[in-house]
């Protein structure tokens, strides 16, 4: 039974932290949910019972075992080093460590042996890269992987909460005929897709878009894989999509494909277009697993593939990910 | 001076149809607004007058030199043979004739001189395709082109008023709790995304990605190029948004492509991604140009690009083009 901390657990993510925690069973002999001063005194439940939140601190650490952390990058990095000290294992939500080549980044139906090597501080990846890699490792194990094209169609819940009362407010009063001015986004997010996920590279892609492609790259030890991304805000609100043309080694046919993806770990393929069966944001909301349909034979080119994966970005794209992080440091000994 | 019809004329992009006949000042003496009989006996105004729709018949089109059809492939094919037969000649803006060999599908920022050879029938093209090849075209020149791959973020006033009526009224329930069966599309649209536009075919793709594909191919002139499309429907009420990562013959820059961009007719660059500077469907909506950004090199192909093209596609997508038919139809003289 262990001591665990969430940080950051009043937020969008940290929430479902909790949740998850608590649905998986996790042996948990005391929770602390840990927030900013601003949240601290809030009170969270878990198991039914009120836990109070405390404010994070670097001594908020001491006797725990495993801090999961979802307070932003910044806040990553004060008190990471902090609980590592103390004693826990830091399994960090934000991008602040990710590609830090001292610190494993695991997606554990991926590269869950990643895990043994951690000194301290384990990554989880970004909410695309995630469900991404859970449908390409597969089909890159069977027939090798030469290039992924995607394009996302990210829900508001990414941003956080402030995001999703963002997307509500303004599609109310947009549909009243009196619309607020945008506060969290640049530009409306109601009825409008921006194609502008955290800030402008030199090389013109966003920090989302190079994200995907170099924790695509790091999840599936393939530190050469050609990846491209456009990533874009869609008024959703929660489940990331993402459209999929892939290039493989060696050829593998749209039958092939969705007989290695339906025994995939993880994974659960909708794929029966005449049935109107393919992955959908709001099917997927409050589920662990990745979904994958639309499977075809790319016409474009000689070994390609096209499909469409859904995940619920709090879920399998952070909190759950991070929970299946917990579950495999205790179960294989790796605390 | 001329006689024009406009067949589906209470129909989402009729309506737009008449308004860009009179912005554009287009040398009108008569309209005839045709519609089913069910919409028949409506008002329509233009130039400030109201205009009764009568029935769309066999014996509708009388003395009509130009006749404009948007309400849907069934009646195009049914009605556009007696209207050419009364002398007319038909922009058609379904999908009815657009691969028929012997009509010229155009856009004419594309390929103007097309309409010199038509029959009778002018095809109007795919409200994604028709965006695309503005953006496309100067690069093909330039560089050469050799593969498309897009994933499109269209809006529902593509499928019409009544999924229009749809969204609205399915997010207003939504956000109040109560929401309404879909009956438009076969899932929610509200805070969705639907990656399913028309219907399947054997090979996994949609017919609407079928057509972006065959007609992209017929606008370039290039029979053979390369092209994949994953289409998906997103709760936005008009304007499309496209993902665009293209290969070209030749390697082209970024600051190239942009180059080539800013004098291409029809097409308005927003790339100024520091200044949250990009196309926006909201930001086109009722506009007649085609938005282009977001342009960069594509990390995973040496003669790669990537861009985000947005066009209105009630405008640009179907009733500006048309207008733009017949506009070079009158002035180059080849009614």
């Amino acid at each position: 039974m262990f001591d665990v901390a969430v940080a950051g657990a009043t937020g969008a993510v940290g929430s479902v932290m909790i949740r998850v925690l608590e649905e998986r069973g996790f042996p948990v002999t005391r929770l602390r949910p840990l927030a900013s001063a601003r949240s601290a005194g809030k009170e969270v439940e878990y198991l039914g019972k009120p836990f109070r939140v405390e404010e994070l601190r670097e001594d908020s650490f001491e006797g725990c075992q495993i801090a999961l952390f979802s307070a932003g990058g910044a806040r990553s990095r004060a008190f990471a080093p902090a609980a590592v000290e103390a004693g826990a294992v830091v399994i960090d939500n934000s991008s602040a460590y990710r590609m830090d080549e001292a610190v494993p980044l695991v997606v554990p139906e991926v590269n869950e042996s990643a895990i043994e090597g951690h000194t301290g501080i384990i990554a989880n990846p970004n909410c695309v890269a995630a469900p991404l890699v859970v449908a390409l490792k597969p089909i890159a194990d069977a027939v090798g992987l030469e290039r992924v094209v995607i394009t996302s169609c990210q829900s508001v819940s990414g941003t956080g909460a402030a995001a999703i009362e963002e997307l509500r407010t303004q599609s109310a009063g947009y549909l009243a005929g009196d619309e607020p001015e945008p506060e969290v986004y640049p530009h409306p997010i109601a009825f409008n897709a921006l194609p502008h996920i955290d800030v402008f590279g030199e090389d013109g892609y966003t920090g989302e878009e190079t994200k995907v492609r170099n924790e695509t790259r790091k999840l599936l030890g393939m530190p050469d894989l050609a990846v491209s991304a456009t990533c874009v805000r869609i008024p959703v609100m929660r489940g990331h999509s993402i459209a999929a043309h892939i290039e493989t080694t060696d050829a593998l046919s749209a039958d092939g494909a969705r007989n290695l993806l339906t025994a995939a770990p993880g994974l659960i393929l909708r794929d029966e277009p005449g049935g109107n069966v393919y992955p959908l944001a709001r099917e997927a909301e409050d589920r662990d697993e990745v979904f994958v349909g639309r499977i075809r034979e790319d016409s474009s080119h000689p070994r390609g593939l096209a499909m469409w994966i859904v995940g619920d970005n709090l879920r399998k794209g952070a909190a759950t990910n991070a929970v299946q992080i917990a579950e495999s440091l205790v179960t294989n000994g790796w605390l």
